[in-house]
């Protein structure tokens, strides 16, 4: 395969690429740095902590050992403190397409914005997947992407004088709609949804329907099932209401929060021994079936695995040695404890203590 | 083997026996608690922690995952305060002796204080080995254990017109000669080490040097070397001092802070594989040569296996459920999350929240 060709700048040289920031990605990184095997991370979604953020950031997780009760987020935070002092790389919003061989036995990983990477160690964290947003089918759409039609924006754009639809019934979305509703600068702002049931606060719920009472917002329940362009643009979409009748929407700007929804995607197609859509991998290394390319957490496949959080760390702990004689090759490796290694306290930034 | 016989009372019926209080075993009573799997605890030490608590209760430790830092203090207490719904029964100050298979399949397990159980499955968190005090080393010495000579006794004898000899050199140690120093009611007290430095806090030893100076306290800079006996009572030390002579001190109590040291003791007897000293388990469910006794933590080896508590914690959750068929034979049993289970939120005792 030839690496060369396509990309205008030269990858970036590292010991170890994870893919995925989720908890088990974070924590591999910090099992890496106390090995010191220096690491870039990479995820799809714009922010780290994988599913625990992304599908249940407030719901209480209580069985982190020693952790009686905490959220997604909370165990994001910690282990990104406890993982500060190795300064990984993140690199997020971005997924990771390609992973290929290199002629000296390194690996090429590429992600869907460009950014390249050599590395002799490859750390599949993945989850159940990428988080993409789930997308709003009709016919022709795909086009508008990134324009005309945003998903999940991480801040929402200026609308003066268009008209806006709002796809979508959770938090995020309602709140989207009032906020856009309250500026005044758009044309119009509309919220669709199948039903007239929202999975939001009910606060909020109930402020969207003072917004419609007051005419600053419309509801529209429906679905979408086409769309109409003028030239290159979106100017209306066909919405399907419940009693089957269609009615054509006036769009300028799409916005759609339809949910997350993770995709194993390219990891299927790399080569990788897989059962089940799960990466096989040894238990002692957490080593897959291709050499310099390891596997931890929920993507991965053992005899007896159990899709929890502790056992990914563990997995971290495996596969950081399993990694060591191809990022050191030959360099002897001993157990060494945080509480009494000088050289881990020096790693770690933190003031030596007696043994 | 009978198991009637000697003992006078009835074994205690349980699901589980687990041998070993240290981080390891707590997190296994947390994980068995998950399923419903009701258990005892065992350890030789008087309170729960193991290795953090016992050789290093204040260093702190910077990998557990999500937790930056720790001591063995504050991660006992953490483990501690998550096993609280499943109230688990704890019996400290023991340490099993025997585990026998019994005809009905189950297994006896018996401390040296006799108390006894019979379980369907043991879990062995026996870690590097019970703790058991160093011994004060002279012949003659160890028929007066529990009587004349006490080894780190949690609460200080009443000493009235005795004299006292506290051998050791640690806080605890001087901190127990201090203590009988000041009350007046000992005939004597003496404080014994082989070398004239101290393993102690500066303020603690300045305290020890100022009792000295005011005669209420004895410093003895030497070894023992025999014993002096009237009848069945101990009546004198020999103490060997650094330029060879022998002095005999009067003694009519020895209160013995030598340290904790483990002994894997009998463990390495109760008939199951090893390999250098460690218990072999399959990494699927921690289950050791013998059906319905598991293995968790640095007692353990497989493959790549690492003493490390992260790693233990993950052993906890495979042991577990490797256990489920021999508690509940037939009863299938499904992967819960502690997030989204209400049969989960009902055993913590946490509000159910919505899905
Ligand atoms: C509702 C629910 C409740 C749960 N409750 C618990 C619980 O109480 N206790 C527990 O232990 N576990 C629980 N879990 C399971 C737990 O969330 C997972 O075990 C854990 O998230 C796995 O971590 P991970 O890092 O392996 O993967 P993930 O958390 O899935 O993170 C993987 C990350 O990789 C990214 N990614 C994937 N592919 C690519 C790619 N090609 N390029 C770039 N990025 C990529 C994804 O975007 C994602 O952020 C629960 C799960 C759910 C769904
Ligand atoms: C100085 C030092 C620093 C360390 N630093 C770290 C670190 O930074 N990070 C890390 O992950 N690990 C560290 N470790 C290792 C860590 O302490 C062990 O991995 C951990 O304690 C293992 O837990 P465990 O529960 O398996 O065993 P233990 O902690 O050894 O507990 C076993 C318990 O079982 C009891 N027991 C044994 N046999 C019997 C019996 N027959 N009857 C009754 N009771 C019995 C013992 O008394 C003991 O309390 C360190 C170890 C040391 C010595």
């Amino acid at each position: 395969m030839n690496a060369a060709g396509a990309a205008a700048t030269d990858p970036i040289e590292t010991d170890a690429v994870i893919i995925g920031a989720g908890p088990v990605g974070l924590f591999q990184a910090f099992q890496l740095g106390l090995l010191e095997i220096a690491c870039h991370i990479v995820d799809a979604l714009p922010q780290p902590g994988g599913q625990p953020v992304a599908l249940y950031p407030d719901k209480p997780i209580y069985d982190i050992p020693a952790v009686p009760v905490c959220t997604g987020g909370s165990l994001t935070e910690g282990l990104l403190l406890q993982l500060k002092p190795f300064t990984p790389r993140f690199h997020l919003g971005q997924t990771v397409r390609q992973v290929e061989p290199q002629a000296d036995g390194r690996w090429l990983v590429a992600t869907n914005r460009g950014t390249r990477f050599l590395t002799p160690t490859v750390f599949i964290a993945a989850g159940v997947g990428a988080f993409e947003p789930r997308p709003l089918k009709v016919d022709g759409m795909d086009r508008f992407e990134g324009t005309q039609l945003l998903y999940h924006p991480a801040t929402l754009p200026v609308v003066t004088g268009q008209h806006v639809l709002v796809a979508g019934d959770s938090d995020e979305a309602l709140a989207a709609a009032l906020t856009l509703s309250t500026g005044g600068q758009a044309a119009s702002v509309s919220l669709m949804h199948r039903r007239d049931v929202f999975q939001a606060e009910p606060e909020r719920v109930q402020a969207m329907r003072d917004a419609c009472q007051a005419g600053r917002l419309h509801l529209v329940i429906g679905q979408p099932a086409g769309i109409g362009t003028e030239g290159d643009r979106l100017t209306t979409l066909q919405v399907l209401e419940p009693n089957g009748s269609q009615t054509p929407l006036p769009v300028d700007r799409i916005l759609a929060f339809l949910g997350l929804s993770p995709r194993l995607g390219p990891i299927a197609e790399w080569g990788l021994a897989l059962e089940r859509k799960q990466v096989v991998v040894d238990t002692a290394t957490l080593a897959t079936s291709a050499p310099g390319i390891f596997a931890v957490g929920d993507v991965v496949t053992y005899p007896g695995k159990k899709k929890l959080i502790v056992s990914g760390f563990h997995e971290c702990v495996m596969a950081a040695y399993g990694a060591v004689p191809l990022v050191f090759p030959g360099k002897p490796v001993h157990l060494e404890y945080t509480t009494s290694s000088s050289r881990l306290h020096q790693l770690l930034g933190v003031a030596a203590r007696g043994a």
